[in-house]
């Protein structure tokens, strides 16, 4: 960690940059010195600590693939010390827009410390399954998916 | 929302309490008085505000099924106004535990407010799927999940 963030936002534009980067170390400049830092890929088991996330990082990247993300903002809880962002993250995976994979929402936490905004957690998960034509706006009485 | 929690940890109690017990009042007296709270069920998309909140939790009472939760701290990240715990989270169906479901991964995001500590934030996601045994122990070089 050696970049300042003014804001939770610049931060998370740093994040994103360094996800389509594949760039490591600027990955890591966004993430909290804080041992505490959480990671979570979709179906994934939670890492936690910056070796660990690094390790994380570091698997995504050797993939090979080329990620483009446009980010989808849903929600934003903002206090003076703490932002919680809610995105929907759109991948292109290695410049194909013919078949776009469904958006990832994914909760974004950073806090403020000494040399500004950081992130302390990511936690991506895979969308709802794709809902069948004749189910679209059902109202209540949902099944719960079969792992709830 | 009414009830006071001391502590992060009091409002995550009563949360799995509500939960537990499929009380709905109850369960939103944990909730934040502020319309940007989120939930995000288990491959559901995300719900944002008290009223839509406080649907979803009716839709996951109505279907009857008997829950219990063990709760494993996975990870605390605490200031003095914002808590986010990382947990996972046994669901026991109807008493049955000789098939228990795979542990949800959640985070939960709790801020101080004038009353107290309350949830604004809960995302439940599914686990990794289980792993070959002859992959147990994998080092780096792990593949991504077809929709990452």
């Amino acid at each position: 960690m050696s970049e300042t963030y003014e804001t939770a936002q610049d931060a998370e534009d740093a994040f994103y940059d360094a996800f389509e980067e594949a760039d490591l170390d600027k990955m890591m400049e966004v993430w909290s010195n804080s041992e505490e830092i959480v990671c979570i890929q979709p179906l994934r088991e939670q890492v936690q600590g910056r070796t660990a996330v690094r390790q994380s990082w570091r698997e995504v990247f050797a993939t090979g693939v080329n990620f483009e993300i446009e980010i989808y903002h849903k929600q934003w809880i903002e206090t003076p010390g703490a932002a919680i962002h809610i995105v929907h993250e759109q991948l292109v995976l290695n410049g194909d827009r013919t078949r776009l994979p469904p958006p990832l929402v994914a909760t974004n936490v950073y806090l403020k410390d000494e040399q500004g905004w950081h992130l302390v957690l990511h936690h991506a998960s895979p969308p709802p399954p794709p809902m069948p034509a004749n189910q679209q706006g059902m109202g209540p009485g949902i099944k719960l998916p079969p792992n709830f």
